[in-house]
């Protein structure tokens, strides 16, 4: 299931909130990046989240009204975009996302992609209904009634392989 | 001076260290995004900076071992990318940059794109020598040996409308 238009598979982390998909998806990207792969990690925000601040020369520029901020040093390049609306995974993929294996997304239940929904007990929340387009798997820590296989949301090596067997041809 | 692949004016404004490239950067990005233009600022940093910060998910997705690491919400959205050398500016244009009328550059003084040097008399510091490819004029504030027009550091409007005047078609 990779698109016709990128160059590296997509597996997105879906699930309720709390349901622990940042966490999963930590040591998912540790395992496959022992593993000898190159990983993207995207993440759906759906607050207004702040990763530069007051006093930082990014700031200011995008304070001053810059639409875009770049701030570049000989070991990483950070940008900022502001948009008015939701920008589409397809669209993040294609315009920031290269010389990776395998991009690693959280959020975005109703992209095209393979899905992975992340469920805890805990959370007192049923699965997601309907299952998302394209669900291939549920890491969870109790049985639940779905027709994908069951692993276990402790288990993240067994989700590394998983990953490698079907979109990596196994490293 | 546009260059033939991209689709936007890059002017660079360049200097000593703490010239004032910022803060004047800063003014000339309010004065052109209040005449309505579309505005990216890009900022050259030669040291480690940090944007990212520990406990934050995209920190902790790149501490995993994510090579790229992409937040968005509906408002922003932010990338951060590792590399093991420099990214030329354009590079950075052609990836990150699109949509916008013009770009501010901080740095790059050996970019084939115009320039501005920034001089301060405090400094105690000459101008940049040689000076600059493309250099089209020295905002400072004394008077300084140059072949290019001198404005004066404090008037920024005058550089927004020398930057109008010559690559936005005085808007």
């Amino acid at each position: 299931m990779v698109s016709e238009h990128l160059r590296f598979p997509v597996v997105c982390f879906v699930g309720r909130k709390n349901s622990g998909k940042t966490t999963l998806m930590e040591k998912v990207i540790a395992g496959l990046t022992a593993a000898g792969h190159r990983v993207a990690a995207v993440k759906h925000d759906a607050h207004r989240f702040e990763i530069d601040h007051p006093g930082k020369d990014s700031y200011r520029f995008q304070a001053a009204g810059a639409d875009t901020t770049v701030i570049s040093s000989p070991q990483k390049t950070a940008v900022v975009l502001r948009h008015q609306e939701e920008m589409p995974l397809e669209s993040i993929l294609a315009r920031f996302v290269e010389g990776v294996d395998i991009v690693l997304a959280e959020g975005y239940k109703a992209s095209p992609f393979p899905k992975i929904e992340v469920h805890r007990k805990a959370t007192g929340e049923p699965l997601i209904h309907p299952a998302p387009r394209g669900l291939i798997a549920v890491a969870t820590d109790e049985r639940v009634d779905t027709a994908v296989p069951q692993l276990d949301i402790h288990d993240s090596e067994c989700l590394v392989e998983l990953i490698q067997e079907k979109y990596l041809g196994r490293s």
